[in-house]
Protein backbone atom coordinates (compact mmCIF):
# COMPACT_ATOMS: atom_id res chain seq x y z
CA UNK A 1 0.00 0.00 0.00
CA UNK A 2 1.71 3.38 -1.33
CA UNK A 3 1.00 5.65 1.91
CA UNK A 4 1.94 9.54 2.02
CA UNK A 5 3.52 9.53 5.31
CA UNK A 6 7.01 10.21 4.61
CA UNK A 7 8.69 8.43 7.18
CA UNK A 8 8.48 4.80 6.63
CA UNK A 9 11.72 2.69 8.23
CA UNK A 10 12.34 -0.69 7.94
CA UNK A 11 13.31 -2.66 11.64
CA UNK A 12 12.65 -4.99 13.60
CA UNK A 13 10.93 -5.75 16.69
CA UNK A 14 13.25 -5.72 20.00
CA UNK A 15 10.30 -6.36 22.78
CA UNK A 16 6.52 -5.52 23.00
CA UNK A 17 4.69 -4.65 26.52
CA UNK A 18 1.11 -4.96 26.39
CA UNK A 19 -1.07 -2.95 28.64
CA UNK A 20 -5.04 -3.05 28.85
CA UNK A 21 -5.47 -0.45 26.23
CA UNK A 22 -2.01 0.21 24.78
CA UNK A 23 1.05 -1.21 23.95
CA UNK A 24 4.51 -0.09 23.94
CA UNK A 25 6.98 -1.54 21.32
CA UNK A 26 10.48 -0.91 20.79
CA UNK A 27 12.17 -1.35 17.11
CA UNK A 28 15.56 -1.34 16.18
CA UNK A 29 16.07 0.58 13.15
CA UNK A 30 19.80 0.83 11.90
CA UNK A 31 21.14 0.61 15.30
CA UNK A 32 18.78 3.04 16.32
CA UNK A 33 15.94 2.38 19.27
CA UNK A 34 12.57 3.70 18.50
CA UNK A 35 9.60 3.57 20.73
CA UNK A 36 6.02 3.12 19.96
CA UNK A 37 3.17 3.45 21.40
CA UNK A 38 -0.24 1.73 19.55
CA UNK A 39 -3.31 0.19 20.73
CA UNK A 40 -3.08 -2.92 21.98
CA UNK A 41 -5.72 -4.27 19.76
CA UNK A 42 -2.82 -2.97 17.01
CA UNK A 43 -0.31 -4.33 18.14
CA UNK A 44 -2.28 -7.77 18.53
CA UNK A 45 -3.72 -7.59 15.51
CA UNK A 46 -0.23 -7.47 13.58
CA UNK A 47 0.69 -10.36 15.59
CA UNK A 48 4.36 -8.51 17.00
CA UNK A 49 6.97 -10.37 18.88
CA UNK A 50 10.73 -10.12 19.12
CA UNK A 51 11.90 -10.53 15.87
CA UNK A 52 9.39 -9.58 13.98
CA UNK A 53 10.50 -7.35 10.58
CA UNK A 54 8.59 -4.10 10.43
CA UNK A 55 8.10 -0.89 8.98
CA UNK A 56 8.46 2.11 11.18
CA UNK A 57 6.16 5.17 10.05
CA UNK A 58 6.09 8.17 10.82
CA UNK A 59 3.97 11.43 9.75
CA UNK A 60 6.04 14.42 8.77
CA UNK A 61 4.08 16.97 10.75
CA UNK A 62 4.54 15.02 13.65
CA UNK A 63 8.75 15.18 13.43
CA UNK A 64 10.61 18.06 15.78
CA UNK A 65 13.65 19.12 15.46
CA UNK B 1 16.57 19.72 28.34
CA UNK B 2 15.05 16.62 29.58
CA UNK B 3 11.93 16.13 27.51
CA UNK B 4 9.37 12.99 27.39
CA UNK B 5 9.34 12.14 23.84
CA UNK B 6 11.02 9.06 23.37
CA UNK B 7 12.36 8.94 20.60
CA UNK B 8 15.31 11.23 20.03
CA UNK B 9 17.88 10.66 17.31
CA UNK B 10 21.13 12.61 16.42
CA UNK B 11 21.23 13.43 12.82
CA UNK B 12 22.58 16.71 9.80
CA UNK B 13 20.19 18.47 7.81
CA UNK B 14 20.40 17.96 4.24
CA UNK B 15 17.81 19.96 3.22
CA UNK B 16 15.49 22.97 3.89
CA UNK B 17 12.66 24.29 1.51
CA UNK B 18 10.74 27.28 3.20
CA UNK B 19 6.99 27.87 2.31
CA UNK B 20 4.57 31.17 3.73
CA UNK B 21 3.99 28.94 6.81
CA UNK B 22 5.71 25.81 7.16
CA UNK B 23 9.17 24.78 5.89
CA UNK B 24 10.36 21.27 5.14
CA UNK B 25 13.51 20.17 6.56
CA UNK B 26 14.82 16.86 5.30
CA UNK B 27 17.36 14.95 8.11
CA UNK B 28 20.02 12.39 7.79
CA UNK B 29 19.62 9.92 10.57
CA UNK B 30 22.04 7.39 10.78
CA UNK B 31 22.10 7.01 6.58
CA UNK B 32 18.24 7.01 7.07
CA UNK B 33 16.20 10.19 5.31
CA UNK B 34 13.45 11.54 7.97
CA UNK B 35 11.10 14.05 6.71
CA UNK B 36 10.07 17.06 8.88
CA UNK B 37 7.42 19.82 8.28
CA UNK B 38 7.47 22.34 11.28
CA UNK B 39 6.71 25.85 11.04
CA UNK B 40 8.96 28.55 8.97
CA UNK B 41 9.39 30.44 12.11
CA UNK B 42 10.73 27.63 14.04
CA UNK B 43 13.24 26.38 11.11
CA UNK B 44 14.21 30.23 10.92
CA UNK B 45 14.64 30.21 15.17
CA UNK B 46 16.52 27.42 15.24
CA UNK B 47 18.98 28.60 12.01
CA UNK B 48 18.96 25.69 10.13
CA UNK B 49 20.34 25.08 7.34
CA UNK B 50 22.22 22.13 5.13
CA UNK B 51 24.41 20.56 7.30
CA UNK B 52 23.09 21.44 10.65
CA UNK B 53 23.64 19.22 13.91
CA UNK B 54 19.79 18.24 14.73
CA UNK B 55 18.41 15.99 17.18
CA UNK B 56 15.20 14.42 15.41
CA UNK B 57 12.33 14.38 18.19
CA UNK B 58 9.42 11.95 17.91
CA UNK B 59 6.57 11.17 20.54
CA UNK B 60 6.20 7.66 21.13
CA UNK B 61 2.15 7.89 20.30
CA UNK B 62 3.08 9.53 16.87
CA UNK B 63 4.59 6.26 15.48
CA UNK B 64 3.03 3.75 13.71
CA UNK B 65 4.22 0.38 12.69
CA UNK C 1 1.21 -3.25 3.91
CA UNK C 2 0.20 -4.20 7.28
CA UNK C 3 -0.53 -0.93 9.24
CA UNK C 4 -0.68 -0.50 12.90
CA UNK C 5 -3.46 2.43 12.37
CA UNK C 6 -6.29 1.10 13.54
CA UNK C 7 -8.69 3.13 10.96
CA UNK C 8 -8.02 2.81 7.35
CA UNK C 9 -11.46 3.67 5.11
CA UNK C 10 -11.69 3.64 1.35
CA UNK C 11 -12.70 6.83 -0.50
CA UNK C 12 -12.51 8.65 -3.94
CA UNK C 13 -10.70 12.05 -4.61
CA UNK C 14 -12.28 15.29 -4.72
CA UNK C 15 -9.85 17.67 -4.97
CA UNK C 16 -6.42 18.27 -4.53
CA UNK C 17 -4.82 21.80 -3.80
CA UNK C 18 -0.81 22.42 -3.81
CA UNK C 19 0.97 24.84 -1.81
CA UNK C 20 4.77 25.78 -1.27
CA UNK C 21 5.30 22.84 1.54
CA UNK C 22 1.89 21.53 2.22
CA UNK C 23 -1.06 20.14 0.03
CA UNK C 24 -4.70 19.78 1.07
CA UNK C 25 -6.63 16.89 0.03
CA UNK C 26 -10.46 16.41 -0.08
CA UNK C 27 -11.59 12.94 -0.39
CA UNK C 28 -15.28 11.54 0.05
CA UNK C 29 -15.16 8.22 2.49
CA UNK C 30 -19.16 6.87 2.31
CA UNK C 31 -20.51 10.45 1.62
CA UNK C 32 -18.77 11.74 4.21
CA UNK C 33 -16.06 14.42 3.56
CA UNK C 34 -12.65 14.12 5.13
CA UNK C 35 -9.83 16.92 4.79
CA UNK C 36 -6.13 15.47 4.53
CA UNK C 37 -3.35 18.32 5.30
CA UNK C 38 -0.35 16.38 3.73
CA UNK C 39 3.11 17.38 2.45
CA UNK C 40 2.72 18.57 -0.93
CA UNK C 41 5.81 16.09 -1.49
CA UNK C 42 3.36 12.98 -0.72
CA UNK C 43 0.78 14.45 -2.82
CA UNK C 44 2.74 14.22 -5.63
CA UNK C 45 4.27 11.01 -4.87
CA UNK C 46 0.97 9.13 -4.89
CA UNK C 47 0.21 11.14 -7.91
CA UNK C 48 -3.34 12.15 -6.85
CA UNK C 49 -5.93 13.62 -8.85
CA UNK C 50 -9.73 13.76 -8.68
CA UNK C 51 -10.97 10.56 -8.73
CA UNK C 52 -8.23 8.80 -7.38
CA UNK C 53 -8.51 5.98 -5.25
CA UNK C 54 -7.06 6.20 -1.71
CA UNK C 55 -7.42 4.97 1.68
CA UNK C 56 -7.75 7.42 4.31
CA UNK C 57 -5.35 5.83 7.40
CA UNK C 58 -5.98 7.63 10.90
CA UNK C 59 -4.08 6.84 13.86
CA UNK C 60 -6.33 5.75 17.21
CA UNK C 61 -4.92 8.07 19.09
CA UNK C 62 -5.54 10.88 16.48
CA UNK C 63 -9.30 10.24 17.14
CA UNK C 64 -11.07 12.93 19.58
CA UNK C 65 -14.92 12.25 20.78
CA UNK D 1 -18.50 25.15 20.06
CA UNK D 2 -16.78 26.13 16.52
CA UNK D 3 -13.56 24.44 16.18
CA UNK D 4 -10.80 24.43 13.81
CA UNK D 5 -10.58 20.96 13.47
CA UNK D 6 -12.00 19.51 9.65
CA UNK D 7 -13.27 16.72 10.37
CA UNK D 8 -16.39 16.53 12.41
CA UNK D 9 -18.42 13.20 11.69
CA UNK D 10 -21.33 12.29 13.52
CA UNK D 11 -21.58 8.99 14.94
CA UNK D 12 -22.79 6.52 17.54
CA UNK D 13 -20.89 4.64 20.27
CA UNK D 14 -20.29 0.91 19.65
CA UNK D 15 -18.55 -0.08 22.72
CA UNK D 16 -16.09 1.58 25.29
CA UNK D 17 -13.04 -0.13 27.51
CA UNK D 18 -11.82 1.64 30.17
CA UNK D 19 -7.85 1.22 31.42
CA UNK D 20 -5.99 2.73 34.19
CA UNK D 21 -5.16 5.65 32.08
CA UNK D 22 -6.42 5.26 28.43
CA UNK D 23 -10.03 3.93 27.19
CA UNK D 24 -10.49 2.91 23.70
CA UNK D 25 -14.27 4.06 22.30
CA UNK D 26 -15.24 2.41 18.82
CA UNK D 27 -17.57 4.43 16.93
CA UNK D 28 -19.93 3.26 14.09
CA UNK D 29 -19.63 6.18 10.99
CA UNK D 30 -22.20 5.62 8.57
CA UNK D 31 -21.21 2.18 8.60
CA UNK D 32 -17.53 2.49 9.27
CA UNK D 33 -15.82 1.87 11.89
CA UNK D 34 -13.50 4.51 13.67
CA UNK D 35 -11.54 3.68 16.80
CA UNK D 36 -10.56 6.03 19.11
CA UNK D 37 -8.07 6.05 22.39
CA UNK D 38 -8.57 8.96 24.60
CA UNK D 39 -7.47 9.13 28.23
CA UNK D 40 -10.14 7.36 30.79
CA UNK D 41 -10.84 10.85 32.56
CA UNK D 42 -12.44 12.35 29.13
CA UNK D 43 -14.37 8.55 28.13
CA UNK D 44 -15.42 9.10 32.00
CA UNK D 45 -16.26 13.33 32.05
CA UNK D 46 -18.00 12.23 28.66
CA UNK D 47 -20.12 9.32 29.98
CA UNK D 48 -20.10 7.40 26.81
CA UNK D 49 -21.40 4.24 26.07
CA UNK D 50 -23.11 1.55 23.74
CA UNK D 51 -25.10 3.81 22.11
CA UNK D 52 -24.46 7.11 22.72
CA UNK D 53 -24.19 10.09 19.96
CA UNK D 54 -20.94 11.61 19.52
CA UNK D 55 -18.91 13.37 17.03
CA UNK D 56 -15.38 12.15 15.52
CA UNK D 57 -13.07 14.91 15.46
CA UNK D 58 -9.90 14.77 13.67
CA UNK D 59 -7.48 17.31 13.14
CA UNK D 60 -6.59 17.82 9.00
CA UNK D 61 -2.55 17.33 9.75
CA UNK D 62 -3.16 14.04 11.24
CA UNK D 63 -5.39 12.18 8.27
CA UNK D 64 -2.90 10.08 6.27
CA UNK D 65 -3.61 8.99 2.61
CA UNK E 1 -20.12 20.72 22.44
CA UNK E 2 -18.57 18.49 25.11
CA UNK E 3 -15.21 17.14 22.99
CA UNK E 4 -12.92 14.44 24.68
CA UNK E 5 -9.62 16.56 24.33
CA UNK E 6 -8.66 17.19 27.96
CA UNK E 7 -7.06 20.73 27.34
CA UNK E 8 -9.22 24.20 26.76
CA UNK E 9 -8.10 26.90 27.08
CA UNK E 10 -10.02 30.28 27.01
CA UNK E 11 -7.85 32.92 24.84
CA UNK E 12 -7.22 36.02 22.53
CA UNK E 13 -5.64 35.80 18.95
CA UNK E 14 -3.33 38.45 18.55
CA UNK E 15 -2.38 37.38 14.99
CA UNK E 16 -3.20 35.70 12.12
CA UNK E 17 -0.98 35.09 9.30
CA UNK E 18 -2.53 33.16 6.18
CA UNK E 19 -0.52 30.57 3.61
CA UNK E 20 -1.85 28.78 0.72
CA UNK E 21 -2.78 25.52 2.46
CA UNK E 22 -1.55 26.73 6.30
CA UNK E 23 -2.44 29.74 8.46
CA UNK E 24 -0.54 30.24 11.61
CA UNK E 25 -2.25 31.69 14.56
CA UNK E 26 -1.27 33.44 17.70
CA UNK E 27 -3.03 33.38 21.03
CA UNK E 28 -2.58 35.03 24.46
CA UNK E 29 -3.51 32.40 26.84
CA UNK E 30 -3.66 34.23 30.38
CA UNK E 31 -0.34 35.59 28.90
CA UNK E 32 0.82 33.07 27.96
CA UNK E 33 1.43 32.87 23.91
CA UNK E 34 0.38 30.05 22.46
CA UNK E 35 0.97 28.87 18.07
CA UNK E 36 -1.56 27.21 16.33
CA UNK E 37 -0.90 25.50 12.47
CA UNK E 38 -4.37 25.21 11.29
CA UNK E 39 -5.62 24.67 7.71
CA UNK E 40 -6.13 28.01 5.85
CA UNK E 41 -9.75 26.73 5.44
CA UNK E 42 -10.12 26.33 8.74
CA UNK E 43 -9.08 29.52 10.04
CA UNK E 44 -11.39 31.63 7.53
CA UNK E 45 -14.27 29.31 8.48
CA UNK E 46 -13.96 31.00 12.19
CA UNK E 47 -13.82 34.17 10.53
CA UNK E 48 -10.45 34.69 12.89
CA UNK E 49 -8.74 37.74 13.06
CA UNK E 50 -7.21 39.85 15.79
CA UNK E 51 -8.98 40.27 18.91
CA UNK E 52 -10.72 37.64 18.35
CA UNK E 53 -11.99 35.04 21.46
CA UNK E 54 -10.99 31.56 20.98
CA UNK E 55 -10.45 28.63 22.92
CA UNK E 56 -7.22 26.58 22.58
CA UNK E 57 -8.01 22.55 22.21
CA UNK E 58 -5.10 20.38 22.64
CA UNK E 59 -5.55 16.70 22.91
CA UNK E 60 -3.69 15.19 26.02
CA UNK E 61 -1.32 12.53 23.83
CA UNK E 62 -0.07 15.12 21.78
CA UNK E 63 1.53 16.64 25.23
CA UNK E 64 5.08 16.33 25.78
CA UNK E 65 7.00 17.41 29.35
CA UNK F 1 18.30 21.83 23.69
CA UNK F 2 16.51 24.28 21.05
CA UNK F 3 13.51 22.32 19.56
CA UNK F 4 10.98 23.13 16.70
CA UNK F 5 7.91 22.83 19.26
CA UNK F 6 6.74 26.73 18.83
CA UNK F 7 4.81 26.00 22.24
CA UNK F 8 6.62 25.45 25.87
CA UNK F 9 5.44 26.51 28.92
CA UNK F 10 7.08 26.70 32.13
CA UNK F 11 4.78 24.77 34.73
CA UNK F 12 4.57 22.69 37.95
CA UNK F 13 3.67 18.54 38.06
CA UNK F 14 0.37 18.65 40.30
CA UNK F 15 -0.06 14.83 39.86
CA UNK F 16 1.42 11.79 38.24
CA UNK F 17 -0.59 8.67 37.86
CA UNK F 18 0.67 5.65 36.38
CA UNK F 19 -0.83 2.99 33.82
CA UNK F 20 1.21 -0.39 32.56
CA UNK F 21 1.79 1.44 29.61
CA UNK F 22 1.20 5.04 29.79
CA UNK F 23 1.33 7.81 32.46
CA UNK F 24 -1.18 11.04 33.20
CA UNK F 25 0.50 14.13 34.35
CA UNK F 26 -1.41 16.69 35.28
CA UNK F 27 0.48 20.19 35.23
CA UNK F 28 0.05 23.82 37.01
CA UNK F 29 0.67 26.75 33.96
CA UNK F 30 -0.36 30.01 35.20
CA UNK F 31 -3.32 28.85 36.89
CA UNK F 32 -4.47 26.88 34.03
CA UNK F 33 -4.49 22.38 34.22
CA UNK F 34 -3.00 21.30 31.40
CA UNK F 35 -3.02 17.49 31.05
CA UNK F 36 -0.27 15.36 29.81
CA UNK F 37 -0.56 11.76 28.48
CA UNK F 38 2.57 10.53 27.71
CA UNK F 39 4.37 6.65 28.08
CA UNK F 40 5.27 5.32 31.97
CA UNK F 41 8.66 5.05 30.77
CA UNK F 42 9.39 8.30 30.11
CA UNK F 43 7.32 9.69 33.35
CA UNK F 44 9.47 7.35 35.59
CA UNK F 45 12.59 8.47 32.95
CA UNK F 46 12.14 12.18 33.95
CA UNK F 47 11.35 11.43 37.85
CA UNK F 48 8.09 13.44 37.71
CA UNK F 49 6.05 13.67 41.19
CA UNK F 50 4.00 16.68 42.35
CA UNK F 51 6.04 19.63 42.88
CA UNK F 52 8.51 18.91 40.11
CA UNK F 53 9.24 22.07 37.75
CA UNK F 54 8.67 21.00 33.99
CA UNK F 55 8.23 22.63 30.44
CA UNK F 56 5.23 21.83 28.61
CA UNK F 57 5.85 21.19 25.02
CA UNK F 58 3.68 21.24 22.38
CA UNK F 59 3.47 21.23 18.80
CA UNK F 60 1.86 24.25 16.81
CA UNK F 61 0.42 21.76 14.53
CA UNK F 62 -1.41 19.92 17.30
CA UNK F 63 -2.68 22.88 18.34
CA UNK F 64 -6.59 23.23 17.40
CA UNK F 65 -8.90 26.44 17.95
Amino acid sequence: MALSARNQLQGTVRSVKLGTIMAEVVVDVGGNEIVSAVTRGSAERLGLSEGSAVTVVIKATDVML
